[in-house]
């Protein structure tokens, strides 16, 4: 059996804010979430607000779908994560947001339906509502400043969701049309650097010029450099070695 | 010698709207982050829209920093990040948000001071603010929609900033005041309920009995309960038992 692998749903329970549902849908389009269901938004539905805030997500919207209730928008769910910033007295795992993402790809894969409840931006979700999830979602915060806004929740938990299956390297270099510099190129930098700095006479005392010599070659030891940007730097050290040398002839 | 260990500064190069200065303050205090530094404002500063969507968060407000030009602005920095949605054709390292939060974080505990900086909305940094930094921020998005608003982009480098400190564990069960049902505790709940079931004639015929018991106990098992609540669903059995047993005497 092929089964379609569909992204967790994001259930906007009584929003109070249009502006918000579009910052939400916006948040989501940025992390691959199309599946919007909106319970009961005090606004009204469509909302000309929630457009300008998608800033051209509009097809999150087009398609977003509209309930009555949560029990009717979840109807369909698996696995289902209630997002709350309180305490809530249930027996019930609270996962961190990188915790819910790993657990619902997992889910989704399985060919199961998740999907994850946001609460109206004063109140939060029920705890009727909330009873209905498998598990609830606290975004860890700083204790001094809790409230975060709905759409920016709804950001954090797409933005798990899509790292957890990205492959993007923690660092890389710029796609240049360049490679590292070798040892090779290195040296052939410090030897003509340090050649013309015997003709002008800086290397010195000579008991001194071991010293010298190691702390500039760990200065552009530590640079990282490009193949390219070594030729640069030799073109830098001619340039100035020959200016030099005009003045003096001059 | 004693330092004192700031979090990164937030650098808005630029912003067009203060409403976005105000959420992305929000976004600071929810992590932790209280150093903003503000440079030519288009709206010019202080903001009532920026005090609005700040919802509370005003002392990052209060004490944000007015700049004419980003080189002012970033002037006492040792660790500088660029965020930027476009490949910039710079030999610069491109990193993660996870990846530069736990380089400022290692910078920082060495009393390094940190900054990011953020363009503006529309047109992003510009390529001479960017060389000012060691590396380049690009937030991984979804190909299809990589437009990210300035606040949220704000709030993802705090939420990863906050996260690579934070030692919440990924899964918890809300504090309650009971403990996970050992072994024995389940057993007898389950005996309980067999015996009931014996009783009322449901586990036959008696050639089918241990898989309809080991069935039921599977269900059981896996909901991981609580001593409490293996107390409770015991209460239910003798009430169920006890209401048929009525009805058959009645």
């Amino acid at each position: 059996v092929s089964v379609a692998l569909t992204p967790p749903s994001v259930i906007l329970v009584r929003p109070q804010l249009g502006q918000n549902v579009g910052m939400a849908a916006r948040a989501m389009a940025n992390f691959g979430l199309t599946d919007l269901r909106i319970v009961a938004p005090r606004e009204g539905w469509p909302n000309e607000w929630a457009i300008k805030a998608a800033s051209g997500a509009d097809w999150v919207l087009e398609e977003a779908r509209l309930f009555d209730t949560v029990t009717e928008a979840v109807a369909d769910m698996h696995y289902l994560v209630a997002t709350t910033a309180r305490q809530r007295e249930m027996l019930k795992p609270v996962v961190t947001a990188e915790a819910a993402a790993t657990e619902m790809r997992a889910k989704t894969a399985q060919g199961l339906r998740c999907g994850i409840l946001f609460g109206p931006e004063r109140s939060g979700l029920e705890n009727d509502d909330v009873t209905l999830a498998q598990a609830v979602l606290r975004i860890p915060v700083d204790a001094r400043f809790t409230s975060i806004n709905l759409a920016q929740a709804v950001l954090l938990v797409g933005y798990e969701w899509f790292k957890s299956a990205d492959a993007t390297p923690p660092e890389v270099l710029d796609p240049g049309h360049t490679w590292p510099a070798n040892n090779a190129e290195l040296v052939g930098l410090f030897e003509h650097l340090e050649r013309e700095l015997d003709t002008a006479g800086f290397l010195f005392p000579p008991e001194k010029r071991p010293a010298m010599v190691r702390n500039l070659r760990n200065i552009f030891i530590r640079a990282n450099m490009m193949e390219q940007e070594v030729r640069a730097l030799r073109g830098v050290v001619t340039s100035l070695a020959t200016a030099r040398r005009k003045k003096e002839a001059g």
